[in-house]
């Protein structure tokens, strides 16, 4: 499936000269052709950065006109001047397209307590605003544009028939770790040619969010700057979806944010794992998201992973500092398929083939079981290996 | 000042075989010469170890007359057999002793989920016996019987002044990391002259465990053993202390849970930097500790004090999301006594200066004002560098 721009939106990724190599585009501008539906999902961090305040007052939205996003200096920790700052890159960009300042959203990640070089941004956004374009090439541009640390531009995208005919959903996401050299955050953009009312759109994105970018950890730091934004221009049909439609675009929205969700944990500065965590049998999705979260994070587990180690006692032992109460005696863990440990007790198995089977694949897949109800989730994250610790050690402020 | 046994104290360490070295000891006893007050504090894993169980049932106390503690593995996640064979490691002990088994307490420390080696046990216990002795060498002996991956043996010591004379607190304790290659968990164990009532004696011990040893972390990955004892003698005075003796005692115990405890992340597994994090200005003690705890536990702050980098931004933005509210816009942050951040704006500052007094000394000190109210903590970490993963990556269970 080629990702391509979804009727209504033009984009462009260039080079302005934040990020050193000029082969690196590190300015992305999303235009819609008229005014857009628009919702966000932000960080929960309260140290967040300007980008982030000023574009939670102006979602959800039904005027929306564009977007301005750049890679290689966050506007986090910058205080009053940051929010000038992240104001003016709204000016530059309705300059650069002929629209008003408060029809545009911005995103900025990079380095954190470094204030934007605006004048670059300036002679970007003009730039960008004459390279303007529909097709792949422009969608990969505009991806490339908000990458910092990560390998390559992370897409995905969905079309689905609905009863008004054909809807487009296509999605950027970039993100490797919380800060790499230079670099910080999380950032996902979804734009999709459906009408949707804005409220709609908000709870679709937040629901799709929960269950995608919010199951995701590299090393669990929560950035100053993550955003994910849905810009709805509404070219596919003439009224806003509802009912079944509003169910399916729901779905499939889900399923783009999913894709972009694992690309990053993939991608994780220097894993060389994807791990997949299954939580069942919990009394809530909560305690699911909790458990599988600080197994996650646990350094240990992670370093067992990377070293092809079916370390179920790190495993299990993370479980059970997470928070959440649940009967230790009812707990049973499988990695890659093979049981190890069942009812709160050993199982013997053959080390040697689990550790085959965790060597031999890019995923690890982990299903932890408790018997306290229902609930349960699926979280994914990457290994800890000795290139991340390369990565996050070897530079200096 | 030397770590000898306070009064009222025997102690030996051997080796009896858990350990594949035959220099190294992975069994230490200490026994009282008559039935010694007792408290503990437990880890609050859920997922806790079969010598957990049983210590916890028998503290506070004012009969116990023996520790029992291994190396080398951990007797976690061993269910019913593993509280038979913990049962069985008190009757062990007993028997060398000639004491009754509920008058012992047990610890046990390294891999999770094998089953203990007990007639090894019983051979090292018996020998143990016959080895017990009073003076600096016995201390050192049992202190080496209870290490795993520490790269040497932890002890402190203060002696003093009280109405009713001198009172000794002598102390050991092991940890490196949650889990080593084969290894697990932070043990302590104070043993005093003092004579104390069994009350008092738990509160101090709570009291000095949760501003020294639950204010450290390694890898934020809590143990299924974690275990710190306080043995009292008796043998200093007549009558418990009480008021200002008590008191005294109370500190003294924790300077030397303090010493202790700083000795286990100074320790961590390839640690290249003592952390100490003074988190100042805070509603609530609860809330300096949430943010220091979650400062220590970025593997993003971790490694970029491994670098030498005076990476403030990685360190703010962890406050941002440890759970406490606060304002970001009155933050100020220092790092070796520089100021590098202020009222929540960045302070120019020569990165070479604050990175070359990071590089150059083995402690680093980072002090975060909030200013929210007067509460404030210390709290230690270790950095994380590519030995680190070296040691917990290259296992095979």
């Amino acid at each position: 499936m080629s990702v391509i721009p979804p009727r209504g939106f033009r984009l462009a990724g260039v080079h302005c000269g934040i990020k050193r190599n000029p082969a690196k585009e590190d300015l992305t501008l999303i235009v819609a052709d008229a005014p857009a539906v628009a919702a966000g999902v932000y960080t929960q961090n309260l140290v967040f950065a300007a980008p982030v305040a000023l574009d939670r007052q102006r979602t959800p939205s039904d005027s929306i006109r564009a977007i301005l996003a750049n890679s290689g200096n966050a506007n986090a920790c910058t205080g009053q001047r940051g929010l000038d700052d992240a104001r003016r890159m709204t000016e530059l960009a309705a300059q650069a397209c002929d629209i008003k300042p408060e029809q545009v959203l911005v995103l900025s990640t990079g380095i954190i307590g470094e204030f934007l070089p605006l004048a670059k941004i300036e002679a970007g956004a003009n730039s960008a605003a004459q390279r303007l374009d529909t097709d792949e090439a422009a969608f990969v541009a505009a991806a490339r544009g908000i990458t910092t640390t990560d390998k390559s531009h992370k897409m995905a995208a969905r079309v689905i028939e609905l009863s008004s005919g054909l809807v487009r959903i296509s999605g950027m996401a970039k993100g490797a770790g919380m800060i790499g050299p230079r670099m910080a955050t999380m950032l996902g953009i979804l734009l999709t040619d459906a009408a949707l009312a804005p409220d709609d759109a908000q709870q679709a994105l937040s629901w799709a969010v929960d269950d995608s970018f919010n199951c995701i950890s590299v090393e669990g730091h929560m950035s100053t700057n993550d955003t994910v934004l849905l810009l709805a221009s509404g070219a596919a049909s003439r009224s806003a979806l509802q009912g079944a439609d509003l169910a399916a675009f729901r779905q499939a929205l889900l399923e783009v944010c999913t894709d972009l969700a694992r690309a990053i944990p993939d991608d994780g500065e220097g894993a060389s794992h994807l791990i997949t965590i299954e939580v069942r049998g919990c009394a809530t999705r909560a305690d699911a998201h909790r458990i599988a979260k600080t197994i996650a994070e646990s350094a240990l587990v992670k370093t067992a992973i990377a070293g092809g180690d079916p370390n179920w006692g790190r495993i299990v032992s993370a479980a059970g500092y997470a928070g959440p109460q649940f009967d230790p005696a009812k707990v049973s863990l499988a990695i890659n398929g093979h049981q190890l440990y069942r009812a709160g007790a050993p199982v013997p198995f053959d080390a040697r083939t689990v550790s085959e089977s965790i060597k031999s694949a890019r995923e690890t897949h982990v299903v932890l079981e408790l018997a306290e109800g229902d609930a349960g989730i699926r979280f994914w994250t990457s290994d800890l290996t000795a290139e991340y610790l390369r990565i996050n050690t070897e530079y200096h402020t």
